[in-house]
This record gives structure tokens, C-alpha cells and sequence, in this order.
């Protein structure tokens, strides 16, 4: 909450009721429910009063009201009752969790029994798995229904689900034996079974506690608008609707996309999170990749008399470790996306390293040219002095770059199959993570070339 | 194409045709077109030929099915016109976007007139813009229409359109007017006019240049199933439906994080892409930091006379400037995600750097405490001599990594607001490339300071 009070806002509240329904009507319930965001938790209450209670019902639906729990503390029981027993169940479970223990008591004591034990149920899962972000609003119907019964019966309820689009067939114990589109349904017979309507095959299904990424790829890949979530009878429990679902990867990749640059999920939007929460998120890994890199202090101490010896080697040291990072930083960015995508799977990691060992190489070898001439030249045309030996230490350079930057592949492309392999998540396996596994790595390596090159010349 | 040939695959093509069938009609489309991908284009070619009609064309509309343009080179264009006339017009597109300009002329020949002049329309738009994306297949109705006759024009043309739950209601000048959904229309009054159903608002229109990016954005918000895309007159141009927005926000995300890797997006599957292609998308990029990080030689060029004094410096180069890499990183991803979703716009730039600038400042005196009493204790316990000057060693480290890290934050933050404003896409902010700014920076910061600090004592 950026702005306290919004001057529309509060302009409509106090002008003429009919003028502001009017208004109102005109608008889409998430854009109301962003603009009752940008107010105090008081004032929206309060403007909610004003509203007719079909479009409130709306808006709390929205998961874009933000401060649904702080506009709820300000509504008096009586009038919350009606308002969450009316909201779709996926959102009131989301309510929920965010309610402090209290506040859910209060809210919860006055919804009917149905209410109760859906909400009950949805709670059981967090919001990573199906069954956090299913709904129970399904629309279902008997196996031995007509195709006419079922449409008379979508007319009848239709209002009240999530999606009218997908009916799901029960059978007598209540087990999902069928799933059928409203389209298959309408060009259908009207006199024939539902259950025979559409093709015949076992319907798709995900478990309740089946990762949102799966569910999402499955959605995704057979383009259905809603995936039946059921339990280990083959009971229905809820649906998983496309529009969560897009919500889902939307925010998964933020995630990914915060870890890979080197940090926690900020979990908020940047222009909303307080300073001192970001903080706290980027301080963590920065100290934990901090104490990581001091190890290049460590590596650096052996190699103190050599430097010493040879201070033109420490020129280098820049150029050469951030390649082998730069290679790392591309070759773990690849497989993180391609495990995110499933294209890659942990058995596959001794394919990646022979494709990432050979690249490696290659990559190594045009940097190693690109750098030997880069010395060379300077030399050359006498733009710096890099002494007698300068032929030696240009050949140095472009050895080290070739071990480096083929380590940094391989690293980059190894850890995020370590880290799954010990249930850490892939998506750590950040930039910075891998540039510092290869600081460390590249300095011990260029200075192991050194010394065998250089021995007898210059070290 | 990994396997040249699938055994299953051609074991069911010698077979038995009714048992092919058979198996087949257990089989969803995108799975038939899966398993197709994995052929040779003529084994591919081949088996279609034994599949039903109907099949194989739900099986071309697969995005899934790698390959289309090389299958199609293998039938003959008798068999392939009707295929081409009864896939949806925009994997039509998709497909003619493949083709060799002769092997379009080939198949386009035979395609009556209205195929043709939509797949000309489609054809404008790059995949990029909703003109790209979108399909021509949408149910449109006049606006004198009543519901009953709604919805049996539905009934009578509903399975060859691509969504039959978003209904599009033209006045006399083809412009659009009204949408309705399929849902409204089951539940209202049959002789109604469908003009009257559902909300009387604007509908929510995009234009064909639209980004994807910004269609996705839309669809998600407002939780539609499809976005119609309009001219500027107002007339219906075509339909985004959701899971053609799915495929995009996927192929967008690979890209951006491919990007922010340090490299070109692939395009292609990360096992599918030939190594030498990959090379070729990673060479570029790291070809480019390496130049840029050739500076960092050029900087501790001037710096050799400071390294050969006092050797000790030289031990802390890649610890401070990979802090100032790491926090840029940070920045830099947070902010490209929150471009991505429009949390944060060019005029934002002046609040990101007031957060950026107290922040990296935190950040970095955490970092520079840590980096003091590393230093003391190891001279205080004797694990390394950092000679009599330590004291003023650690301090030059700290107050160095201070300065590098708020840099860090600051140049982070920035960058993607640079790229943006001289029109490049901000998620070429790699966190490579922040690496690569902050490490020619850092070096000169740390020098100052140690110049500032030791002259007189260590230098």
C-alpha cells in the first residue's frame, strides 16, 4: 500500500450512491480490487458497504486485492459471513492462510458444514501442490445421466462453479470414470449417455499433492482449461483451473528468476516489499557466497611468492577467473531452465557433461586465442611492457583460459544436478554461486599452469 | 530428432491397421505427435498415411510436433491440401512459417480463398505480437441475433472453431461490439438478444501488434479464455485463446533466462539443439565479456607498480570485486523481473536507485565487517601474516568493499533501465555482464582506496 487514501476513491465513496453503482458497473471486478487495494484497510471496508454485493463477491475473488485479511478484520462478523460463504472455495482457502489463528476462529464459526469441510480440506495443502490451488466448485454429474439432463443441470448451476466447461462423470462410489467438454456435450446427442459422449479414454488426472509445475506442464501440454485433482481412489477432490495455473508460472519464474540471480524469493513486488525485507533476502546468500569467495583469499596466499615473483601474472586474474564464471553462468542457466522444462532429468546429467565437456573446450580455445593475441599485440605495438618472457606468459593466459572456462562449463552444468540429487532446489545453482565455485577452482588452475610454464623463466 | 527410428512406433506401423487404430484411439493427439517427433520425417509421413483423417490433422495441430515443415515436404500435395484446409489457421501459420519459400508456393497453390487470404493476414505478424499468435476461428454472431439462435449456430459450427466458450458479437460493419461467454448465454433468457446478455461494458481488446508479453498480462489479469484482437476500425482481426498464451509466457521465460545466463536464447530444446549451434549462441556473448573484461588488465596494468609494492593487495582483487559482481546480480535480476511484469517502468528509475543506493550501502558494510574481522582474526591466530600494516589492510579491504558493493547495487539496478531506454530488451542484463561492469570498476575503486589508505605506509 503505496498510496493511504486514493483521491477518486474517495471522491466516489462520498458522492451520490446511484452515480457511483453506475460507475461501478462499468468496471471489471480486478480493477476495482486494485484500486480498493490502494486504500487503508478501514476505507476499503467501508466502501465495500456501498457496493452491491454481487460485485464484492467478485472482487474478493480476485487474488488481486491485496490486504484481504486486514479488510476482513474490518468487517463485522454478520457481514463476512455471507461474503466468504459466497467466494469461490481455491479463495478462501487463500484468505485463510492468510488470517492470523484468531481471526480465522471468528470467521470461521458462522459457515455452514459444507463450507467448513472444503475449506478444511484445501487447507491440508500448501500452495505449491494441486491441492492448494484447486477448487472444490466443480461441476459434476452421474455416469448414467442423459446428454439433456447435464446441459439442464449446467443451465441450473451454472453461476454458482469455477468452470462449466469440463464435467466430470462420477460413478456410484463417487470415482471419476469420465471427463467431457461442454463443446462435446452441446454437438453431442442430446438422448445419449453422457458417459458416452467424447472419446473413451482414461481421463487425465493429477494427486493432490502433485508439484504446480507438473500440473501446469500438463495443462499446458494437452491445452485443457481445467485438470480434475483426485485422491488415491480415484475420487474427485477439486480442479485445477487455467487461470491459477497461469498465476502459478507467473510466479514460479519470478522465483526461479531472483534465485538464479543470487538471492531468496522476495516473495513480494519489488515496488512494494520494504527496503529492510530486501535486505534480508539478498544479505543471506551474499554473506554465505562472501565467506564462499574468501577461500580465493586462502588460494591466493599460496600463491603469494609467485606473485611477488611474477606481478605480471596478477594482472590476469580478473579476466581469466570471471571467464570461467561467465561459461558457468551460461551452462547452468541452460539446465536449470531445461530441468525447470523436464527436458533434462537427473539421469541424464553423464549426456549433458559429454555435451558441456567438448563445448567447454571449444569456448576455451577461442577466448585462449583471443586472449594469447590480445598480449601479443600490446607487446607488439608496445601499448605495455609484460617483460622478456612476454611469449611465455601469453601462452600461460591461454592455457588457463582453456582449463577454466571448460571447468566452469562442467561445474555450471554439474551443479544444479547435484543439488537435486541432494533435494535442494536446481534454481540456487545461481550466477553467483557458480562464479564463485569457479573463482576459487580458476585461480588454483591458472597458477598450476604458471608453474609449469613459467618454472625456470620467470617463477 | 534424437532416435532415428522408435521400435513401438514401427512395430505398430507393420501391424495390424485395426489394431493400430485401435491403440491409437487410446492416444491423445499431442502424445501421437510426440511420438511422431521422435521419427524420420518419411517414417513419420509414412505412418500417417495409415492414421484416421481427423486424427492426423488434431495431431498437426500439435506445436508438439517438431518437424511439420519436413513431413509435409514427404506428402504429396494432393494429401496434403486437405490436411493443410482442416489444421487451425494459426498452426497453419506456424507451419508456413517453417516452409522454404518454394515449398510454400507448393502448398499454398491448392488452398481455396479464404485459407489463403487468413494465412496472408496471419503471416504479417511475427509469433512475437498477438497478429502472430492469434487464430482466425472465432464464433462470431450478428448483433440482432437472440440467444437460441446463439446457441444453435454454436451446436451447428462448434467443432471446427478453435473455442466455442467466448462468443464475439458483430454489428452490420463487421465491427466488434459485445462478448459474450458461453456460460452467460446457457444461463439466460433463450429469446433474449444476445447484445443484452452479460455485462454492458467495453470489451477488452487487444490490437495485432500487441506483445505477447502484454497479451499474456492481459488474459491472466482479467482471467479470459481468449483476447480478441481488433484493427483500428474495430474490426475482428482474430482470437488469442489461453493456451496459445501458455506456449508464449514458456518461450518467453526460456529466453529471458537464457539471456540472463550470459548468452543468445537457444530457440530449441537444450538436448535437441546441435552443439555446434550452441556454441555458436554462446560464443558471442562470452566472446564480448571477455573484451570487456579486458579492461580489467588494462586497470591493473596501472596498478602493477601498488601489486609489486605491496603484494598483500593483490590477494583481496577477487573477493572484493566478485561481491560487487554478486550484489549487481542481485539488483539486476530484480529488476528485469519486475520490468517483465510491469511492476516497474522506465520513470520508475529514480525510485530503484533511492532503494538500490541505501541498500548496496547495507549490503556492503555487512560484507566489509565480515571482510575486517576475517582479516584480524587470521593475523591475530597467525593462520596468515598480513604484515605490520594489517590493520590498515583490513580497513582499505572494508572500506573498499563498501564502495564496490553499492556499486554493484546501483549499476545492477540501472543497467536494465539503459538497455530499455536506447531500445534493447533490458534482459541483456546478464548477470554475467553486470560481473563483467563491476569488476573494471571495482579494481579502480579498491586501488583508490588503497592508495587513499596505505600511502605512506604500504605504498
Amino acid at each position: 500500500m503505496i498510496e493511504a487514501h486514493s483521491p477518486e476513491l474517495l471522491y466516489l465513496l462520498s458522492g451520490d450512491p446511484a452515480e457511483l453503482a453506475e460507475m461501478l458497473s462499468q468496471m471489471r471486478p480486478v480493477d476495482v480490487a486494485e484500486a480498493l487495494s490502494r486504500l487503508q484497510p478501514d476505507a476499503a471496508a467501508q466502501l465495500i458497504k456501498a457496493l452491491p454485493f454481487d460485485l464484492v463477491v467478485q472482487v474478493f475473488d480476485e487474488p488481486e486485492l491485496e490486504g484481504r485479511a486486514e479488510i476482513f478484520a474490518k468487517i463485522d462478523a454478520a457481514s463476512a459471513a455471507p461474503l466468504l460463504e459466497a467466494m469461490s472455495a481455491d479463495q478462501q482457502a487463500d484468505l485463510f492462510r492468510e488470517l492470523t489463528p484468531a481471526e480465522r476462529d471468528r470467521l470461521a464459526k458462522p459457515l455452514d458444514a459444507t463450507t467448513r469441510s472444503s475449506l478444511a480440506l484445501l487447507l491440508r495443502y500448501p500452495p505449491e501442490v494441486a491441492g492448494g490451488i484447486m477448487t472444490t466448485e466443480a461441476v459434476t454429474v452421474a455416469s448414467d445421466w442423459t446428454v439433456e439432463k447435464t446441459l439442464q443441470y449446467i443451465v441450473s448451476v451454472g453461476g454458482a462453479k469455477e468452470t462449466v466447461y469440463t464435467i466430470y462423470v462420477l460413478d456410484a462410489q463417487q470415482r471419476m470414470v469420465h471427463v467431457v467438454s461442454l463443446r462435446q456435450l452441446m454437438i453431442a446427442d442430446r438422448n445419449a449417455k453422457v458417459l458416452e459422449v467424447g472419446p473413451q479414454r482414461v481421463p487425465l488426472t493429477v494427486k493432490p499433492t502433485t508439484d504446480r509445475e507438473d500440473v501446469a506442464r500438463l495443462l499446458s501440454k494437452y491445452n485443457l482449461l481445467a485438470v480434475p485433482v483426485v485422491d488415491d481412489d480415484g475420487k474427485l477432490l477439486g480442479i485445477v483451473t487455467v487461470d491459477d495455473v497461469i498465476d502459478a508460472i507467473v510466479r514460479e519464474t519470478t522465483e526461479d528468476v531472483q534465485k538464479f540471480g543470487g538471492m531468496e524469493a522476495l516473495d513480494e513486488p519489488y515496488m512494494e516489499i520494504s527496503m529492510w525485507s530486501m535486505i534480508k533476502k539478498r544479505a543471506g546468500w551474499l554473506c554465505a557466497l562472501f565467506l564462499g569467495e574468501m577461500l580465493t583469499a586462502t588460494a591466493m596466499g599460496y600463491f603469494e611468492g609467485e606473485i611477488s615473483k611474477a606481478v605480471v601474472l596478477a594482472l590476469f586474474i580478473p579476466l581469466i577467473i570471471s571467464s570461467g564464471g561467465n561459461s558457468g553462468s551460461q551452462a547452468t542457466s541452460l539446465i536449470i531452465r531445461a530441468m525447470a522444462l523436464r527436458e533434462v532429468t537427473l539421469g541424464d546429467w553423464w549426456k549433458v557433461a559429454s555435451r558441456e565437456l567438448p563445448s567447454g573446450i571449444v569456448l576455451g580455445l577461442i577466448l585462449g586465442a583471443i586472449g594469447f593475441i590480445r598480449i601479443m599485440l600490446w607487446q607488439q605495438f608496445g601499448w605495455y611492457n609484460y617483460g622478456i618472457h612476454h611469449t611465455l606468459v601469453a601462452v600461460t593466459v591461454a592455457t588457463a583460459l582453456v582449463g577454466v572456462v571448460t571447468f566452469g562449463s562442467l561445474a555450471g552444468s554439474m551443479l544444479p544436478f547435484v543439488l537435486r540429487r541432494f533435494n535442494f532446489d536446481p534454481a540456487s545453482a545461481s550466477a553467483p554461486f557458480v562464479a564463485t565455485l569457479v573463482d576459487v577452482t580458476g585461480l588454483i588452475i591458472y597458477f598450476s599452469v604458471a608453474f609449469i610454464i613459467l618454472r625456470g623463466t620467470l617463477l
